[in-house]
């Protein structure tokens, strides 16, 4: 893993809406994995959007540590593995961050409007890359 | 997260080549994440293939505890979540395992020979489903 700031193709990936899959651990140690949307922000920090009744929220007050692993849409062995750390968690209010992120992937702002959400801010600490990223 | 079987649809899409994250749980305690190739067998256990080398090698065999979130290629948000235990951690004599691998992956057997790789057995304990998947 490297502590070194991010490369330009990195960074030109993880503007792109991609498929990611991020990692929590769970209050005994083990770790829990599911399928997220990201948006990577200017300030180099990730956004992570969760609805309020979420496991991982608890699992991120306890230990912010968490990993993302970020995949290239058109080849997947072309991959981005980052460990960051949670800075903030935050009431979503408005649904102005879920928005931003829904419209990122799909285009339309978030269908889902009755739920209450938060926002979860990331610095990233350190990434590994595989593919066409190397080098 | 559910620890019943695995229902009928969810086989059918773990039998397929899918994208897939996995996530171990470093010494330090932080979550690890890195994309993967990942067989389900017919006794319901997932083999990994990983290069003798890998510091993922030493999470498992410290703390055999691991996720895994298998990602439907054509649409994403449908996703498992699985939680598991390593069982085992072999040497791949022959590199049978990583061949078994690489041909229901890419059709072919693995290009790169001259590597030590082991094999991860793992069993599956508890499962999460989103998107198609669910109801």
């Amino acid at each position: 893993m490297s502590m070194e700031p991010l490369p330009a193709k990195v960074l030109d990936l993880l503007r792109l809406p991609n498929p990611a899959v991020m990692a929590t651990v769970a209050a005994d140690g083990r770790p829990v994995t599911v399928a997220t949307w990201y948006l990577f922000e200017d300030d180099g920090r990730l956004l992570l959007g969760l609805d309020a009744k979420r496991t991982r929220l608890k699992h991120m007050a306890k230990d912010p540590r968490i990993a993302l692993t970020v995949l290239a849409e058109d080849d997947w062995y072309t991959h981005v593995s980052l460990q960051g750390r949670v800075l903030s968690i935050t009431d979503d209010i408005g649904l102005r961050d879920i928005d931003r992120l829904s419209r990122h992937y799909t285009g339309n702002a978030y269908s889902t409007r009755e739920r209450p959400r938060v926002s979860a801010q990331v610095a990233i600490e350190r990434w590994h890359v595989w593919g066409r990223l190397r080098g």
